[in-house]
This record gives structure tokens, sequence and C-alpha cells, in this order.
């Protein structure tokens, strides 16, 4: 079965990942695409809520817990060793059209770097990786540019070239 | 490859199974057996917390959130009809020594009963598919009884019968 193409949102922080992640998965949802995506949380991350039964369970040793209701499932699972992205999307996201990660700045795949004048001049993406830049000035690269709110152009690269 | 067994711990609401349950990993973890528990919440569930960045992707309209990090990753899917016990297992919890659930009392998994003679002197479970009665009264029936407190034993009887 064939796994849906990854795209990562990069750029330094506090130029604003997250709105623009927000605004693209809403605008490709609303061109009736399945989306999947993926948070990169290097320093580990607390989810469940303590004193919770699923919580419980995990605090007595349970290595994976699932949490079932009729329209959402939650997995958390213990591991020994991260898993890769590659893993990750083969395990959890084969049932999406796209996946898009927030993170991952330093890994094998395509990226659309997120970038202000006031936070950097300089890009965080190896060239070769890059298929769009979006920010607020511009860079000698030949690479499409697409201004920060310009999430429709950005949405009509990605359909294009990835999910034809 | 083949799926883990699977064992519903069940009762009447407030006889004690979160508890029970808790008690039970922690001894079965003790004997070096990978566990997941699965907790079958009817009414749905919130469960990352607002305003993180993953709880933002699901807001936006993620169809499926993963968080990676070193040592735990966590999987919040939006469904559009309710997955059974055992797609659960297929899906998720392939890699443990033995799954336990909390509900699922109407399904068809061997269960175990948690009974207290101040919430209820009937247990609910179907008696074929009943292989312990964990309880502070006793039932004339023939399955084995244990004490509340009795972990040690359950877990004895659990790996005698279904991890040989």
């Amino acid at each position: 079965m064939k796994l849906p193409p990854v795209i990562s949102v990069v750029g330094k922080s506090g130029v604003g990942k997250t709105v623009f992640l927000e605004k693209l998965i809403a605008e490709l949802k609303g061109r009736g695409l399945r989306i999947g995506t993926v948070k990169h949380d290097v320093h580990g991350f607390e989810i469940d809520q303590s004193g919770k039964d699923s919580w419980r369970h995990a605090q007595a040793g349970s290595d994976t817990v699932v949490i079932s209701s009729p329209r959402k499932v939650a997995v958390i699972k213990r591991l020994e060793e991260e898993l890769s992205l590659d893993d990750l999307v083969a395990r959890y996201l084969r049932d999406v059209d796209l996946v898009l990660t927030e993170g991952y700045k330093s890994g094998p795949k395509m990226k659309i770097e997120v970038s202000r004048r006031e936070r950097s001049q300089q890009l965080i993406s190896a060239p070769q990786h890059l298929i769009a830049i979006v920010s607020d000035h511009s860079f000698d690269m030949s690479v499409p540019h697409f201004d920060l709110d310009d999430v429709a152009g950005v949405a009509d690269l990605i359909v294009e070239r990835f999910l034809p």
C-alpha cells in the first residue's frame, strides 16, 4: 500500500510555523483531503490528564494505553527508542492523503520554510529539500515564494506536485 | 503475526475496576510482560491540552495527530465510526504480550469481573466468558474466586491459561 507524501514545515522558533500550519490544514481540508500531522517534540511531552483511568493505566506500567470512543481513538505508547518519521507514517498515517510535520528540520523530507524578516534573514533548510518559502521578505533562490498569508498558493503547489 | 490475548476487566461502576487493574498491571509488569490496556470511553474524551501545538493541529482539522518524542509517541485519530476491540488490537497492540481492557462488558472477550458486596450481589458477565471473579463475597459458580487484593493469584491464572 502506497504511503502518503510527507512535507515538513520548518523555520526558526517564533516565525509562526503553527499558525501557518493551522491555516494550511484548514485550506487542504476544505479541498476534501485527509490530513495527518506530526509534531516533533524532542523534549518529551505530557498528554493525558492526571488521575484519569487511562493515565492511571500508564502510571501503573502499561506499555501502550489506548482510549477508544465512538468518534476518536488515542494511543499512547512508551518507547525504548524514538520512532523515525517513516516508521510513524507507516504505522499510524497510512489512511491520510498527506502528512504535514511541524519540526524535523534536519530530516530528509521535502520542506516548506516559514521565515520572517524580524526573526532572521537566513533560511535553515538545505536548498535541495526546499519546495517553498513562506515569508515577508525575499531570497535569491529559484524556489517558489509565498506571502505569509498565501495558504491557497501553497496548497495549490502541494496538490500539483504531490497529489496529482 | 499472532495477536496478543485480550482480557476484559469488568464490573459495576464503583467496584474498584481501575484500582484492581493498576495493581494487576504492576504485578504482570513485574513478571517481565509487556502490557497494553484499552479504556472504553463511550461518551468521548478530551486528551490533548488546549493551546498546545498538537491540539491546534487537531482543531484546524487534522484527521490524525501524532506527537513524537524520544521515549513516547501519542496518536489521536478522528473516526467516522468506532473501532472494534479486535481492530484496536490489530492496529495498535501487536507488540504487547497481553491486552487488558477496562470496560467492554458486553464484548465477546474473556472476562475478569470485580465485584463488591456493598455495590451488588449479582454479576454482570455472561458465565461462559468469565475466567475469574475478584470479590469480597462468594458466588455459587465453578469459576475461580480471588480476594480483591489477590493480584498475584489472578496473574498466576492469566499466565497459566493465556501465556504459556
